[in-house]
């Protein structure tokens, strides 16, 4: 099977784009996007955020048509100032800096070297909408529907489904997929050079309560009102001893917490194809230490317990920061500052979305 | 889409059927084997083991060729004496009774109406071929992996999956699904007369650690000596308050004690092409109780806690007879019987079953 990109996109755009003014575009990057020729006929609708990464004083090329506002790290050390030092530095995880500004109750996000992909039939899989369909319809994080999404036209819950879980829960988390370059670690990537992800696996699905997963940013999609202040991608970077775990950190903090509020998270469609293979020797240094720390990362995350007064995302984080100092400060002081980090994003997140005006009550 | 039965099987057989000597197929049913003509390429290499339920005098054709054992009531009775109890009459719950009388390490059980589905590229499904791959390969029940199985050629544990945690654990069943009518309850039946199921998941996943699933009986494979003993389908039918919820009560107890042994449970590919729908209004006749019962019964799964000196499946399923009569007898009399049989049923398999013999072991 050969794996391109889909070429023609123009003739599969939505007659009317869902919630266009209920969803930020957020794209981390250091280099022209021209890549959104290719989205065109499906973002062009949506405002986007660019959160330009590295050298400020270099000029971003947006194409023509698009609406958006674009924040380099200057502006960013404007707008958050001392507490700009959450955000992370030369890499994508300065991404979140985005949900942050963002005032929509929807964000999905992409990278720059994500294209449009083909269903088996040929035809331009448009991604976004189908992550908006995941985030309207609900999850079902407490039983195993073997017949995957019960919501999805041809599909329900099959017998020995629980009638009182049915109607599910709202869904804070959308994952999507990648054909072509599949999203390895740099030990997997070195074994396996050549390998490429061709299977479409028609599915989406929610991952269920008490399960972990590993949550890439390069195609997800979220709602910022149920989970956007966990959203956070972390340390990275510049000045940090690891790199590449921003979106896993990121994942691990929004499920548990997801968890513990009753909200879902799903993964499968859509896939976005990737295109280029980031250098594994070069990954492997910023992984390195990450290889080692998620063995004691993980059991971390799968033991959490929230007390039960965390009834926001705010207190939930809040208090998993407060866990992150305590159990896992022991493992490397980076925890130590990476939970001091998780708390002023908080701060950031509540400076620029006052609870009051966003949810329409005080806190 | 028109979805139809492969046609066509000839071609397809395997050169070197895996499993030749270690498998048997399980089949119960009330009426002559015709459908194995369809079957025919991926069965007959291997030994069957037909369940003839309802009226011992009459008889049961099956195509020349096979090689089967068949056991009417009265061979049940004759062998299990007292305890044939344990076993269902006039419900397919009685194909368990297969389980137990099989010598061999693998089985795979199948109902009488259904035939051979078509993957997406018109190729007949060799489900039994499938099944075998799903139960040699490992399982990953405690980590989601994204990209489906990570053992499929073509897919891998993506990035942030735990190293440690990828050698995976032995698979004990593997589920199978189904194209065409699909396993729906009486009152999703009666609400979606016209509903099919056209939607071929190229997938094959572990339910993770923790999760329930509804498992259907109707296209399932499983490890006999990880996890035979517990594969008991209930008291259902003739003299029964409830039918329909044996494979339903066989998965939850399989799952719980799966997840206590540390052995994996798949589900996805194989499909299987289901003919015929059964009649809504006599399955919500026999449903019925089930419907309530199982919002009472799924907590009582979801809370069980399996002792450490659990160790074998026997003692699992022992410890979870106890259980059921404890906590479900309030629901229902009935349970108070289901726990009895439970213990009936263990007797009975360890007496067909010495351990000494079966596990190279004495207990």
């Amino acid at each position: 099977m050969v794996l391109e990109p889909a070429t023609a996109t123009q003739t599969a755009a939505p007659a009317m784009p869902q919630l266009k003014d209920e969803l930020d575009i957020v794209i981390p990057t250091i280099r022209n996007l021209d890549f959104l020729e290719m989205w065109r006929p499906f973002f062009q609708p949506y405002h986007l955020i660019i959160v330009q990464d590295g050298d400020p004083s270099k000029t971003i090329k947006v194409p023509p048509g698009f609406d958006y506002e674009l924040y380099n790290r200057n502006d960013i050390n404007k707008i958050l100032g001392p507490k700009a030092s959450c955000i992370s530095f030369k890499d994508s995880a300065c991404r979140c800096f985005g949900y942050m500004v963002s005032k929509k109750k929807y964000i999905f996000t992409i990278d720059d070297d994500c294209f449009v992909a083909k269903d088996p039939s040929g035809k331009a899989v448009n991604a976004l909408e189908q992550h908006i369909k995941n985030l309207l319809c609900p999850s079902t994080p407490f039983f195993f529907n073997t017949l995957y999404d019960p919501f999805r036209e041809g599909a329900d819950f099959v017998r020995g489904y629980p009638f009182s879980l049915r109607e599910g829960v709202p869904t804070a988390v959308s994952h999507g997929l990648w054909l072509n370059i599949p999203d390895y670690d740099a030990p997997t990537q070195l074994v396996k050079p050549l390998e490429r992800n061709t299977r479409f696996v028609d599915a989406v699905l929610t991952i269920p309560k008490g399960t972990l997963f590993p949550m890439c940013g390069m195609n997800l999609a979220f709602d910022r009102d149920l989970i956007g202040p966990a959203m956070y991608f972390g340390l990275m970077g510049d000045g940090q001893p690891i790199g590449r775990y921003d979106d896993m950190w990121a994942g691990w903090c929004i499920k548990v917490i997801c968890d513990h509020l009753g909200l879902g998270v799903k993964t499968g469609l859509p896939y976005i194809y990737h295109s280029k293979a980031s250098n594994p020797f070069v990954n492997l240094r910023k992984e390195y230490k990450g290889i080692f720390w998620q063995e004691e990362i993980i059991p971390f995350f799968q033991q959490v317990v929230l007390p039960k007064d965390c009834t926001t995302v705010q207190k939930c984080y809040i208090e998993l920061a407060k866990q992150v100092k305590e159990k896992l400060s022991k493992v490397d002081p980076y925890f130590d500052k990476l939970g001091d980090a998780m708390v002023t994003w908080i701060k950031a997140w509540d400076e620029l979305n006052p609870p009051s005006v966003l949810n329409g009550k005080a806190s």
